[in-house]
């Protein structure tokens, strides 16, 4: 088709502000806002792949099993099944406002929200040292319960005085289920969106059968390879912030608008990005322009289509 | 690739018995028992399209949003999000399984999960008449809240003294979002398993967009309109009987083996299957075989492989 092909992750602000209360009609009005700000990348001629990251719908989710066995002793289901659900909501609900923006701008388009694995590796170090926090905050009796009843891990939560909070590990994605469909319907003009919240993570075990795990992966690391798979030629990582920045929210905060691989990596190797937030996003654009992708961005969800904002991140300066 | 192509659809049997409490390690075991049973269709060459009920776990899921506003203030997400999250939950847990089952038997073929969306027409009657029960039994005070609050629509529960259930309309589906993609992939050999439990119910407003509306699609209903849509030869609906039945459970009860497309049709006019069940099954296959399909099979889900079981219904007697 000679298309350019672009991976657009979309990050829990794209879909949820943190200063809302997470109503549908909310995620619906945010959503919308966030894909209107891709319609010109399609007037560009582009096509998509859309990603999306699900943490304030799958701790709902989350919270829900916890109240749903409580109140009604309904069985609680795992980390894997939830994450697949908040595909499907998610997933639905980007699909059908995407519709909607598409049909108020003319574009014929058509988009296929696919149900993603993706798999990690059972000897990744993350299995032994969870981080990844998830689900209610606990007593410290009801964390020993729970640790005792279905075998959970839990760690003090800083935030809250005497809480505690379940961790599961967070480990790197080696592959992604369906790479190769997604990048054929995203060549034949489909917009496609996959690997919501990081992929439902799986590891082959050693007959080959798909193995389930308690985890959860990294919406961008997941996002990136998803776009190095499908021989994406720009990742779009979408955002709460216009800029990706040095010295963030010190008087000698420098904005970056150009970053090239090697000072990227060296800012990152030197601490300058916060650990659970911005330096996860640095390392997915680093590792899909280090497997041949030719740039990456970091803006704003609602700011992606005005050019002037966003860090463009490709191997060499472009200026 | 002058393969056939079936339509399977998988009852809320096949993936959960009524017996059991629907832990996920019971769900997994009676998914992987019944796609054993879709095996030999893969060995005769067949291409396969897969969907699947939610009533037990779309229920689950209504509960846990009820018990999560209650216990944590969370809001409910409207009954279209519950179905699309249902449908990545099952989605995911069928591919996974079905990934294993053909991994034991040496196939090779790849399986894909599609969030699927489903047309209904605004117009249909259904709307001003819901007859389709969901969520929990509530008391008449708090059925009285609930409808003052939420808009919900509730009925006195027959079967439990004093209770009280939502209902909401199930409309006749009239269209299924991206069949031509599910059809493509279908016939290019990948496994598509697409529109569970009867798909997201949507409706196209004046404007052409997407809307959501609080029902749910019968799941058969919606199978065979895929199949048709996708231009199947087969369409298999797997339940809980073996066969069909004339006078079922009555001393004069008949076994049914094959059933032409006209007999057929006077039994179901006749009153002779039952209507939350066997009726809208059979037509359901009517349907299927009116459109030109060559033929529908109704048999349980454990069954399948072994060809003496199952109703075969065709336009003509096949014997």
């Amino acid at each position: 088709m000679g298309r350019k092909l672009a991976v657009i992750a979309l990050g829990g602000n794209a879909l949820l502000r943190g200063d809302q209360i997470g109503t549908i009609e909310e995620q619906e009005q945010n959503t919308t806002d966030t894909l209107e700000n891709l319609v010109f990348l399609l007037e560009e001629g582009y096509n998509l792949i859309i990603t999306h990251g699900n943490g304030p719908q799958v701790g709902n989710i989350l919270m829900r099993n916890d109240a749903g066995e409580q109140l009604y002793g309904i069985a609680q289901m795992p980390v894997d099944i939830c994450v697949a659900d908040s595909q499907g909501g998610i997933g639905y609900m980007i699909e059908r406002m995407f519709r909607n923006v598409l049909n108020r701008h003319g574009i014929k388009r058509n988009i296929v929200c696919i149900v993603t694995q993706v798999l990690v590796d059972s000897n990744d170090p993350a299995f032994s040292d969870p981080q990844k926090r998830i689900g209610k905050i606990c007593s410290r009796e009801e964390a020993e319960r729970l640790s005792r009843e279905k075998g959970w891990v839990f760690r003090e939560e800083i935030k809250v005085d005497g809480g505690y909070r379940r961790v599961v590990p967070s480990p790197v994605p080696v592959g992604i289920m369906n790479d190769n469909v997604i990048r054929e319907l995203a060549l034949n003009g489909h917009i496609v969106i996959a690997a919501g919240g990081g992929g439902i993570p799986v590891y082959l075990d050693e007959n080959n059968d798909v193995r389930t795990t308690e985890a959860v992966v990294d919406k961008d690391m997941a996002s990136s390879l998803l776009a190095t798979r499908t021989g994406a030629d720009e990742f779009y990582i979408l955002t709460d912030v216009p800029y990706v920045y040095i010295n963030y929210k010190k008087p000698d905060q420098q904005v970056k608008e150009f970053l090239n691989y090697a000072d990227a990596r060296r800012y990152l190797d030197e601490g300058h990005f916060s650990k659970g937030s911005m330096a996860p996003k640095i390392e997915a654009c680093l590792n899909f322009i280090r497997n041949g992708g030719r740039m990456s961005v970091i803006t704003e969800a609602f700011k992606l289509a005005d050019k002037k904002y966003g860090t463009k991140i490709t191997m060499e300066y472009e200026d």
